[in-house]
């Protein structure tokens, strides 16, 4: 075991890997399709990675913004590599929706409001089926 | 005047620009270095440009993360693309320190303590000129 996190974890449901990278469901109950993809081996930055590589993970990154497009239809797409706290790149890919509970604030905000957004039924498997129907 | 914000004026301080988008140094005084990549044209989310277009900004976004880790030695880099409240694609490329206001926190989340940070001297210049002298 390391003390890392996403070295010794998934990181959250696996809808789709490689040998490169993981898109994973993260279980956040406010936020429905909040997805991760996550670098498989352990890097701090994306500058620590070379060039091409910065580029294949964005390509996914942007494959699964498309996706949650394309199910949840959502009024806003925000992207965000942090890594403060576990410090293993990972992208957050989180769909955004005017009367969901941060908005406009970043889901790290101010709370504004309880949800009401109903969770589409097999949400988990139309996205799952869409990342893995990409070339 | 459009209503954006980010059509209708910089949105910071030029430090480097081209057709495509701008690099500008945003002015909070908590978080010395925080630039932001800005597309030129208004644009909302990264999936709304073709392939080449997030691929050449996703470059100058990783040319400006590695401009903050050469000049500033951060401990963290924070990049995110949100635009809840600006629907205009723009990248934050912020500096992260173990004592600045919020860390681990994202800086939009809960601040835990006054800043002690020194602002490097010349710190602008030095930024512009390392943006400026990237190929």
């Amino acid at each position: 075991m390391s003390d890392c996190p996403l070295c010794d974890a998934p990181g959250g449901r696996v809808l789709w890997q490689d040998e490169f990278c993981r898109v994973v469901l993260v279980d956040e109950p406010d936020y429905p399709g909040f997805l991760r993809v996550i670098l498989n081996r352990h890097v701090r930055e994306m500058t620590d990675l070379v060039p091409e590589e910065r580029s294949r993970l964005m390509v996914k990154v942007c494959k699964t913004e498309q996706v949650i497009r394309d199910v949840m239809r959502p009024d806003k797409i925000n992207l965000a590599s942090l890594g403060n706290v576990v410090p293993h790149l990972h992208w957050h890919v989180i769909p955004r929706f005017v009367d969901d509970p941060h908005f406009p604030n970043p889901v790290w905000g101010e709370k504004l409001r309880e949800t009401s957004h109903a969770v589409p039924a097999e949400l988990e498997a139309q996205l799952a089926a869409a990342l893995n129907s990409l070339v």
